[in-house]
């Protein structure tokens, strides 16, 4: 990683200079177990001091810093250690990761960054404390939470912004109420054409941001394994350094005979339990038809809450399920892990969601049913994830902070605490689990608005509501509810991209069912219902067509960028030529303009 | 491309080293026109041996010198020269190709490589003279031929291969006339499967051949501008190099503004010719049916005859329209000058020899008509081609020789010829115009093959059969009737890998939808078509969905060659990095080990 950044200073000289007085605050707090044995914390501390000997790099934003701090920590491998010093029964074999071993064991507690009073405040100030129609500051972002967390609200501003349009169209439809089904096909071709668009563009978007942070062209053979990859000490064949390896034969192994059947049979299950809810409401229905009295309209909302929470328990075990597994897969690269992490997670969370509302749509065919459920989901989501996610542990930090500044004699909260007390609060904030989350919660978000788009064209406008708070949320979640999370470095927003591309290749599929079997399409073709399927089918696919068309012809690195790329590629093949012309001087044998004597003109044949 | 040559020398430390005696024989031949001013003859040759003070490169095949030769004509530029010397009339500007000009002014009649008897004796015994079962030496043919026509031979050898499965699987359905739909259902099912594995992996295939041969990762952004690219002179942004620039928006608006609504004007023409056919067709088969004379026995013919006339007369025209406007779009690289044209045609093309076969299929469903046309079109094209396009000029090439060797006293053919001899014998021998029409013969047939497997699975064993011969009539081409082409570096086969996929994508649709015509399938839903529908387009999404799941999850290079392909790039980024290292170390301002004291260990919270 801190090779890699050099070497793209070679793209883009300019590098972020360092806050000066960083230097003298510590980045990272490592907590330990409050009766660790003095040994053990004295042998970590040499050991950790010892890996701080490498090649300077020190134009990095105070987030770069931390996460090379972390990243020592989690590279930090046993080498003679049989046992953790002063813990004979922590073993410790070579390869092993040291941090990870002694956190597993408890004697580690935690390790985070600490925040930085004034850095947070100039962006906070900037990003939302005062209301403001500008764009978030990325490079702020950036500078403090790292790339991968800056590309999350990058996505988050540029998915809004591409919203507005379609919430602006929706309006009229909802005002008006338009149920003129001509109309909604006039959306929903808008809306497939703009989600293709709007995902080419973000790639490119998101690329001449990477690029200009740096880490575009961070080549993954290049990364250091992840702390928990684990494998006999062997030699990475790209960089040649000392690392664990692991045959990826058998990794595929691994995913193919026992992730994937594992995952597909969830599916199943969830499919199941689905079946079982509307079987289960229906049944109720029944009841409370035949002779309707409180209890039975009680009844009614029964099947509803038990769905829910089954639903949520699901989703709870096969988080923790598709977690181990993918562990269990031991991949080499984070990037790869998360990667198939939330793949895995994906697909379930998809079916979650939305089966329940494809069945309403293509088997129930009752589209008020779909519009309430849509209308309702959406709302509630949304109020829900913005006060659970935000406001309510916002509220109780506040409350925290306002004890730790009693306690220590403080009155007003926004004085400056001593150092000890600071690092005591934010040791208690709750910890930041990643993006994933919050990238789910926008992948849901885009299913509803364009899934159905043609039956409930104002969900975009409600999305569009619903994005706008959760920067402000997200934001205020970032800064004051949670430990600063390690920054992340990172090119793009991985496999969110596919996943968003897939959904907008399903919205085709769904929206061009839903207008076929609309009433006015029928009363098109009232003789035969065969031929409106074919119509339907074939505007299908050329659509289907037309979005692959489209998302070839668009280029997903902008041109100035590709430029750029070509000449960092061209420099360091110059670079590399220059080396490689002498060792092979030696071979030389014929002239140079050999060749020339090699040509003739022959003018009268 | 020399650049390239050597900074892949790093990749893989081999170089083809070159034969001794070539040094000796000239490579390439340049004829002028008799009358040819000798100031001008003198002022060429002194300008070509300018170019060649470049930096040396001599490890290289035949082949690859005729390239380089070849390539520095090409980019021969007028630098002061207001007119060709001794040709007042022929004015030259800067930047200007002079080869192209003298060309286009027929003061230079051609140039061509020589052929090497030696070599291309060794080269035919072992490539098509006694037939053996064995592989192509496709080493040799890119040593002697270049890669771009070695990828090509090596892609005809895979497809063949490739469809030796399909054609055995195919067989019985022929053998004993299984009528069975269930049976043509599994067929087709292989089918689509195996075709996608087929490309994937020929992908893999084609990159593991370009990397042994060091051109994998041939970057086009350092290519220099093919001979045809005008515009004035400027600097290449990426390797800092003179040479015309042309601004790719102009670019982009005559591909978008003009190309693209001529092309789909040219489909839409070649659609309405098609439909005018098949209402003669029927106007003669109705005049038939009333009164069935030998006249009207004779006028059955009538259409079919004129409809192939006027194809053809369309096709050669529309190439030429083609031609002009790739050419006018003024592509910079040689490689999307012809991607692009290859695109252009190819499209026209398979419209031309599958509109009709969709309309049988289709529109009037009549199988056993679909068939008969399918078998002829297989045979006759099979035939017509490996005669026309190999033995015939074989033939005549082969009485041109004899007389040669008669005029010049040898009565045997095979004695060596005199050089002034031999040159003019190769000058009259006809030009090879490229692998277009090869890999079109070939795109045409996979289409025969797969896009109607299903109601006819005999056509893989003829495709087969077909391109077995195709090696040999190919090989006998290239080597005896042809002069020499001028080798063409080349990764992989360009946009025709797409043109395949995309075929192979068509071909999921049509295969559905012909199982879905058949009775068999209208028996097992005897009451509702629309149901059957429905399932056919519920299958046909799947299909397509796991094709695409497929090609993701294949990744395009084997991963031995990624790795090498990696370490390239860290070697490089490393030497690049030892320069930027240099350049940045004056901003140095921190002591490295500053990390190491900005880091705390705190146990006791």
């Amino acid at each position: 990683m801190l090779f890699n950044k050099i070497s793209l200073g070679g793209a883009d000289m300019k590098f972020p200079s360092i806050p000066d007085k960083t230097p003298f605050t510590p980045l990272v707090v490592m907590e330990l177990a409050e009766d660790t044995n003095e040994e053990a914390v004295t042998w970590l501390t040499s050991r950790i001091k010892d890996t701080q000997q490498r090649d300077g790099d020190n134009f990095l934003s105070m987030a770069e810093c931390q996460f090379i701090v972390k990243h020592e920590l989690d590279t930090l491998r046993a080498r003679g250690e049989t046992h953790v010093p002063g813990y004979p029964k922590i073993r410790l074999y070579p390869g092993k990761s040291v941090v990870r071993r002694i956190q597993s064991k408890g004697i580690l507690v935690q390790i985070f960054p600490l925040h930085d009073k004034e850095e947070l405040k100039r962006l906070s100030s900037m990003w939302y404390q005062n209301v403001q129609l500008s764009f978030q500051p990325l490079d702020d972002i950036r500078h403090y939470f790292g790339e991968s967390l800056a590309l999350y609200f990058g996505f988050l501003e540029y998915f809004t912004l591409a919203m507005v349009p379609m919430a602006l169209i929706g309006m009229p439809y909802y005002l008006f109420d338009w149920e003129d089904y001509d109309k909604y096909v006039l959306f929903a071709v808008f809306n497939l054409v703009w989600s293709t668009v709007f995902l080419e563009t973000w790639k490119r978007f998101s690329a001449s941001l990477a690029y200009s942070w740096g880490t575009l062209s961070r080549k993954k053979a290049f990364e250091e394994p992840r702390p928990g990859f684990h494998g006999v000490l062997g030699i990475n064949p790209v960089t040649g350094r000392q690392e664990p390896v692991y045959s990826s034969t058998k990794r595929q192994l691994r995913i193919y005979l026992v992730s994937v059947p594992f995952v597909l049979l969830c599916l199943y299950l969830s499919l199941c339990v689905m079946m079982v809810y509307f079987s289960a409401e229906g049944l109720v229905l029944g009841l409370h038809d035949e002779e309707p009295t409180f209890w039975t309209s009680l009844l009614l909302y029964v099947p509803s809450i038990i769905y829910a929470v089954v639903i949520e328990i699901m989703n709870r075990i096969y988080r923790y399920a598709a977690e181990f597994l993918t562990d269990w897969e031991n991949h080499r690269l984070e990037s790869s892990y998360q990667n198939h992490l939330t793949l895995k997670v994906l697909v379930f969370n998809f079916l979650n969601c939305f089966a329940s509302l494809f069945y309403i749509a293509f088997m129930m065919q009752d589209m008020q049913l779909l519009r309430q459920s849509l209308a309702t989901l959406l709302i509630t989501s949304q109020i829900l994830n913005q006060f659970v996610e935000a406001f309510l542990p916002f509220w109780l930090q506040k409350r925290r902070n306002k004890r730790v500044h009693r306690r220590s004699g403080k009155v007003s909260p926004d004085q400056e605490l001593p150092f000890d007390q600071q690092v005591m609060l934010e040791a208690d904030m709750s910890t930041y689990l990643g993006t994933f989350d919050d990238y789910l919660e926008l992948f849901l978000l885009f299913g509803y608005v364009s899934l159905f788009s043609c039956v409930y064209p104002l969900a975009a406008l409600l999305a569009v509501l619903n994005n706008v708070t959760e920067v402000y949320s997200d934001a205020l979640k970032m800064c004051r509810v949670f430990k600063r999370p390690f920054s992340e470095p990172g090119a793009d927003i991985g496999v969110w991209q596919l996943a968003f591309e897939s959904m907008s290749v399903i919205a085709v599929v769904t929206n061009c069912a839903l207008i076929g079997m609309s009433p006015q399409m029928k009363s098109y073709f009232p003789d035969s219902e065969t031929q409106l399927i074919l119509v339907v089918a074939t505007v299908e696919h050329v659509f289907l067509a037309f979005k692959f068309i489209l998302a070839f012809v668009i280029p997903d690195v902008p041109r100035h960028i590709q430029i750029k790329l070509a000449r960092v590629e061209f420099e360091s093949m110059e670079a590399l030529k220059k080396k490689v012309m002498y060792t092979v001087e030696s071979v030389n044998t014929e002239p140079v303009d050999k060749v020339a004597t090699r040509f003739t003109v022959c003018t009268q044949l």
